[in-house]
């Protein structure tokens, strides 16, 4: 029988647990929890706050019961403060402080990601929050129970703040989004950005980009909040969420090798350096399966699939991870803005000689009633043909999702763009037309490479 | 200069002249159209009879002017009567009786299929329709408005008598369906035709499988039916929509081999056995993806690509099919039923052992307000594990049509069940769940066949 011990309770670790246990239930697995709240679905963490979740709890993938269920022990509310490879040892701390020394056989690191702390003067102040973990949520939902805030400065524009700047409004507080770099949500490309812009602007929320934020002090109450070109705003909430870094450094002390952004570096196996030490999640390298090489991309499917792997492979498997794609949807309001691939830029960066096209098409037949455009930018390789990427932008309820997974799929087999024009995909009128928009969109990738090739 | 010469205007055909002259500007291409209306969405004649849409010529996917810039002659309301392969030239005839002969060098079959006629007493009757092209959409249309019907009979349970069922309810005409069979829908399997016959039933639609129909008189103003069991109904308005069969007797006539159905047989390039002659659309036998085998699968989406093919190949090209996988969605009222690839059934008689593994998952995190369940049949091979096919059920508004999408671009490229596991798909807690319901479906079966592989 032997002993696997995870640590972190989130995504990959809770991943992990389960599928070592499905193939092996002889092996005996603990799951070292840092808080309360193992298998949280921490993405769902804007919609807690927005109220449409009324219940922190509900945000669990599974109540901790049906972990153990399985046969996964968990130790919540347990920090892992130090690994020693050699003796094949992780010592824990209880919150009372507490020091047990838990052996194992096999180890996955799953300790996920943090909020990066900008060097911001003022960062410590109440109703000033970062936000990642539960804990985080829920410090934040008090706040907003007890002071009923009225107005929230959100620092930064990147997908989270952006989902925030919805929440907050749908809790009646008048949000300004604040963001330094010239374009909102730099997942996409700036004019798709742009046009996040617009649609948050459209339903109420402040927009700055383009602005540095200097430094944050208390005014009475509340909070102001300084940043370039004499921006001075006072607010009752300051939310900074500029991004996201892995939590390495308890493995990386212990000789774990880490790499871009101080992630693990694993390999396809996701075993670390270290002999019988696994890694997954959002404190790995993660292999992109277009450029075949590592990339920082913390999502929740991908922690899910690396989990998995690293739990099969800790009981004896030996399954590789395909590879991430950085495939990804987020819904603003009345919108959802997707991608998947390279855009141009990161096609540039990889050394490829990407073409990037345009084009806008019904989600369904225009005479079915309700049908709206879609943006769709394809980004493929002039000289092969390969498809590298997609972008798209539509209307929440119009498959913008799933539209984006079709390109993912044919991605992940490295179709050509005119290949994609060969699915067999399914169309009725009130859903799609006989070539799906992400046809037509290849269609019209073809015909601008081809034009270009003429000229 | 060379002469494409199709015959046909409806998917196929103009598929196949459009690409053709987008190619080969120099080619003269003429498209002969049996009625006035080329390039019609025949998919959109139940929301023209329901009143969603409200002008008939909304239905075309373009405009005889826009066919017509793209340098293609049209010759409207010409039937094709006579082929003569070896001289190379097809006898034409216009309204007025007048014939006229028309020679090529390249010939594009694109006839179509028409509705199958039963043998069925009484089917001239004024109030009795077949529903295929435009016309008849337009005769049953006048039909309605000038008589008002209170009551239809449909007869034949497929996706066509479905959707009409929806269309002349919609319009407050009291529907009944009579299909011989014992479930509705037989391109998906019986249990997911039986939730269908719910769903129509739900919203006031009357349903009588197992119900075999003997024959029709006049009754007054109106019609009777009868049929098994002592049937006798009497109604306003009698719809048969039994099928489809290819429209290939002037083709076959000349000498182009025909196979399943009397469909004519094409290779992968679409063309027929005969020099020169491409067939393309309804027409024609298609090539399975996954059985590698013939196949007649009548769908719009695979009419435009098969007409592309045989359009780039009559300028020069030597394009291939990639085949059919005989993916579809329908939508009937608050469900969408989609499909694609072998179920169980098409399996064994493919000469496969197939294992199909029902599943049912939210459409997106449960903890967001909206979820629903969705219902995912996988099937996949016992022993080689690979993907075969997939059928879901789910509510409109839940990406059922692109998931089924998604399954499809799984099984083109030839994937395992495993590996529908390893594609990296979007998620947003509104949208999906990190595990997409496709992976979860995929996840269920491989633990159904791995416990049976046990037993």
């Amino acid at each position: 029988m032997q002993r696997l011990l995870i640590i972190g309770g989130s995504d990959a670790g809770v991943s992990a647990g389960l599928r070592a246990r499905e193939l092996d239930p002889t092996t005996e697995v603990t799951l070292v929890v840092a808080d309360r709240f193992p298998n949280y679905s921490i993405c769902g963490i804007p919609y807690f706050l927005s109220g449409e979740v009324s219940r922190a709890e509900d945000l669990a993938h599974r109540e901790a019961s049906e972990i153990e269920a399985q046969g996964v022990r968990l130790l919540l509310e347990h920090r892992a403060t130090r690994l020693d490879p050699a003796a094949r040892r992780v010592v824990v701390r209880d919150p009372r402080g507490t020091e047990t020394r838990l052996a194992y056989d096999k180890l996955v690191m799953g300790t996920g990601a943090v909020s990066v702390a900008p060097r911001l003067p003022g960062l410590e102040l109440p109703g000033v929050f970062l936000l990642h973990w539960m804990g985080d949520a829920l410090a934040l939902h008090e706040f907003i129970e007890a002071r009923r805030p009225e107005r929230a400065l959100i620092v930064g524009g990147g997908y989270i703040g952006m989902e925030m700047s919805e929440a907050l409004s749908k809790r009646g507080i008048s949000v300004t989004v604040v963001e330094f770099l010239p374009n909102l949500m730099s997942t996409v490309d700036p004019d798709l950005g742009a046009r996040v812009g617009e649609e948050l602007r459209r339903h109420g929320v402040r927009v700055l980009t383009g602005t540095r934020v200097e430094g944050i002090a208390a005014e009475g109450a509340g909070l102001k909040l300084e940043g370039s070109d004499g921006l001075s705003e006072s607010t009752d909430l300051i939310l900074v969420v500029v991004g996201a870094r892995p939590q390495t450094t308890l493995g990386a002390e212990a000789g774990i090798e880490t790499g871009i952004r101080g992630a693990f570096r694993v390999n396809r196996r996701m075993e670390t350096n270290l002999p019988d030490v696994y890694a997954a999640g959002d404190c790995v390298e993660t292999w992109h399966r277009v450029t075949q090489d590592p990339a920082y991309l913390p999502l929740g499917t991908t922690a899910h699939k690396q989990g998995r792997i690293a739990g099969e492979n800790a009981v004896g498997g030996a399954r590789e991870f395909a590879g991430s794609l950085g495939t990804q949807s987020v819904r603003l309001f009345d919108r959802v803005v997707a991608r998947t691939g390279l855009n141009d830029a990161d096609a540039r960066s990889a050394g490829l000689d990407p073409l990037s096209v345009d084009s806008e098409h019904w989600d369904h037949k225009a005479y079915y009633p309700g049908a709206s455009r879609m943006f769709i930018r394809v980004t493929g390789s002039r000289d092969s043909g390969r498809l590298l990427g997609a972008q798209i932008i539509g209307h929440y309820g119009t498959e913008v999702s799933k539209r984006i997974d079709v390109f993912a799929a044919a991605l992940y087999h490295g179709m050509s763009v005119e290949g994609v024009n060969d699915l067999d995909l399914s169309y009725t009128p009130p859903l799609s037309s006989p070539w799906d928009p992400v046809q037509a969109a290849a269609q019209s990738w073809l015909a601008a490479c081809t034009a270009g090739a003429r000229h």
